[in-house]
């Protein structure tokens, strides 16, 4: 099978650490040449699901700008420059929940976009957490600490409650795998 | 809980059909407003996990772009203007497999980014496939494809071979329903 190849590449909009865009011209593997094709580019992330030591799952209950209402979600955020991704979720765990582990389940790295978009979400299954911290999150929500059973977690989720793709995959990995 | 406002949006990059950027001023949960919220829009699409009246999984080996990397994947693309989201999948089904189903459940409808974009991906489950045609994609890929058994896809997906959030979310979904 032929690779793609990227012929041109040049920057056309330069926003913000969140978000630059590129147009490519591409070679697709039967050879025909698309001179439009956006790449943007934005952070890798990580999602952490976290199981406190009797079976506890920590999720949220929080407002987000890109679903505008009301979900479920899970520990996540963007990695800091030069972070390593399983630095990045030991850090998101303690600033959102104020629990540490030690028993970490690496659960893939995925790809955001399979055709537009060069982004990689890192998930993580944290089992046995504790609480040894207040929460400190510097981020930009309201958040609604819950702790749900595996149950309410699995029914929660095939309703569909976790409205976001990275946190509905990243809980549905870690259940199939328990 | 408080919502987000939106205070001001402008068209900041029209590129194409595949993408429009959009810079929003926005109002957080807590008050705090910041002015340059990138907000990237992409059409809608669909995933399918296709099941054939044996219990095989329709999957794929192919090349995309944003993977750069051979992947396994699932039917799936975009909605078409106007296009409903179970049209898509049926259309999508019968183009990249040339099978059918009568045996509809959808797996619900997910935010790509709880953060920064605009597109929605809708899953959905298909049992009972049958062939119907000769497989007919319009796509710009090399796809081979592949009746997986169960086992199968659970192996490869929990060692993270679906390298795609949207693949791999839906398949750990009807994975986790069975």
């Amino acid at each position: 099978m032929h690779p793609w190849k990227t012929l041109r590449r040049e920057t056309v909009l330069q926003h913000s650490k969140y978000l630059t865009v590129e147009n490519h011209t591409v070679q697709t593997p039967r050879g025909q040449i698309i001179a439009d094709w956006s790449w943007t580019i934005a952070p890798d992330y990580v999602n952490v699901v976290a199981v406190t030591a009797d079976g506890r799952y920590l999720c949220f209950r929080e407002m987000k700008y890109g679903i505008a209402d009301l979900a479920l979600s899970i520990v996540g955020g963007y990695l800091e420059p030069g972070e390593e991704p399983a630095a990045a979720a030991r850090r998101e765990l303690r600033e959102e929940t104020g629990h540490e582990a030690d028993d970490w389940t690496p659960l893939g790295a995925y790809r955001v976009d399979a055709n537009h978009t060069a982004c990689t979400a890192h998930f993580f299954l944290a089992r046995g957490t504790r609480g040894v911290a207040a929460r400190n999150s510097g981020d930009l929500e309201e958040q609604e600490l819950l702790l749900l059973t595996r149950a309410e977690v699995r029914r929660a989720l095939l309703a569909g409650e976790f409205k976001c793709l990275a946190w509905t995959g990243a809980l549905a990995l870690a259940l199939l795998r328990d």
